[in-house]
């Protein structure tokens, strides 16, 4: 396949085609992540999560200039709205970041959050795949640390960063909310404002609060401002020292396996959620359903999820789903 | 079922543990689920969302108290997790509530934010309808603005809340990505800090930009300052105004059923999610399956998918998907 081809002899061109195909679930896009699975699972894929306002982004731009002298070279996928790479952020923020863009071996690529049917996930998973087998050393994904999904983007990357800044309480209420338990390494960024030893402090307390497991990674947390680059070598130091850890013990292969079971799964909720959708629109059956269920009340949602799966599965294959299911048959 | 009856006749605590076993996945908390759809439709089901900080919580305290004086009973789902409802936020704002969980109309229950499994939102619906089911005539679910799931939670409600703050841009990027088609109502709380009018007017300008077809409901932008109740009456006014638009236009009922696909395919997603991890457990096939797909890469994710559908199906039902597929022929 041409596109791919390209994509394996370092076309940037093609890899930023390849991710568009994904994101609008072009079958095409499709043929080529399955092409591409081969060349996968060389990249170490970096988690980057937080709060708005943490300074994820100049955090990774930061990251990533000091990763390129030391040789590595880089992808990078955001999902954050609030992100300049996605181009929410102000246009100061997207200047200081142009040295990056003009790099060769630096590849960014911002994601759209808007996707229906749970298909984020799965264009993500599915770009990081397609910067890994372009051969990028090291893949980072940056998302808001809010969202459960974007929650669980961050937790199947090898090494899971979690950003917070020195501030009131909110900061770190927002993180103590399920995402202290994926942190593999803690940032207090803006390090300069006042309050930062506390918010260290802080963090270091809950974390010696949460059990782990006998000889497991222990987080750090580390102080860096980003805008300065100051504490980015021992950030850098940290996240390489984690991917070494995880080969050492035989734990990069688990992760992975997480990792490939959680696409899994998006990738089966993404063919169910189509083949309902198609449903709705094609289908009579469909519209007596939803009328017994809203309009009279005699069939609850339980009930009705079971009637759609015998109805998809009864009925002759004209989706992706049916298709999924019968070429196997 | 005692439960469920107790529930109809208006016992609290029936209520809490009804969402208890829903939260914890409880096959009995099922069974009561699909007892109550009969009883579901009544209430006026209101969202709130926005990024963290914006005093989404004061604001839900304030309405409930104006929608008190005016006679309603209320239930508040929170799934906020810098939420004082839910538990995140420093004590003076919870102590500042108590008032609302002294008042017997009022039922306020947390969820947790860590379910795994896509299991927040599908817990979230069943929650709402508990409380619908309990006889409360508005529902208000809380969320933080961020993440694909808490937007997708706030999307079904009948009508949905944005609020906002005076602020530097960062908060307005945050709506704009993806939550600006959704709300029903924009609010800017905190409006007596500076920048309030700038906010209102740069809301007001993205709102005429996006197009909405002729006569659809016009979101208006409201001020508010929650902690004083300033503005409060007059959003109260408009949250009853846009379910009244609704009902005039039929448009209730279409909300309804995409709510109820929205809830089918929450349900279905669970289930093969418990399948495929009971599967990890119990079955040598997925040791196979993911061997071939990490340690030597001869099945990519997209055919992994296909083949673990193709397994389910092809074995003896013992689990829940299987049983919802083989019930029924």
């Amino acid at each position: 396949m041409e596109l791919f081809d390209r994509l394996i002899s370092g076309d940037r061109r093609a890899a930023a085609r390849i991710i568009s195909l994904i994101e609008n679930d072009e079958p095409e896009g499709k043929e080529v992540i399955k092409l591409l699975h081969r060349h996968t699972g060389r990249a170490h894929i970096i988690g980057i999560t937080g709060a708005p306002g943490a300074g994820k982004s100049t955090l990774v731009a930061a990251v990533t200039r000091e990763l390129r002298e030391r040789g590595k070279t880089i992808g990078i996928v955001a999902i954050d709205p609030t992100s300049p790479f996605t181009g929410g952020a102000l246009l100061g923020d997207r200047i200081r970041m142009q040295d990056l863009a003009t790099d060769k071996d630096v590849f960014i690529r911002s994601m759209g959050t808007r996707g229906s049917l749970g298909g984020v996930a799965r264009a993500t998973n599915d770009a990081i795949n397609v910067l890994d087998a372009f051969g990028k050393d090291i893949v980072i994904v940056e998302t808001v640390g809010a969202g459960q999904t974007e929650v669980d983007i961050v937790k199947f990357a090898h090494t899971s960063v979690v950003v917070t800044m020195p501030g009131g309480g909110d900061e770190i209420q927002a993180i103590k909310a399920g995402i202290l338990e994926i942190g593999d390494i803690f940032v207090v960024n803006k390090a300069d404002r006042e309050d930062s030893s506390r918010t260290m402090a802080e963090l270091m307390m809950m974390l010696e609060l949460s059990e782990r497991p006998e000889g497991a990674w222990d987080p750090p947390v580390l102080k860096t401002i980003a805008t300065s680059s100051e504490g980015i070598p021992q950030l850098v130091d940290c996240l390489l020292a984690h991917y070494q850890y995880l080969r050492e013990n035989k734990l990069l292969e688990q992760k992975e396996k997480e990792r490939v079971v959680a696409e899994m799964l998006e990738i089966i909720n993404q063919q169910v959620g189509q083949a309902v959708h198609r449903l709705l629109r094609e289908d009579g059956y469909m519209t007596d359903l939803l009328h017994k269920m809203v309009d009279t009340r005699e069939i609850d949602p339980h009930t009705g999820a079971r009637l759609i799966i015998q109805h998809l599965l009864q009925n002759p294959p004209n989706n992706d789903l049916q298709r999924t299911i019968s070429n196997g048959q």
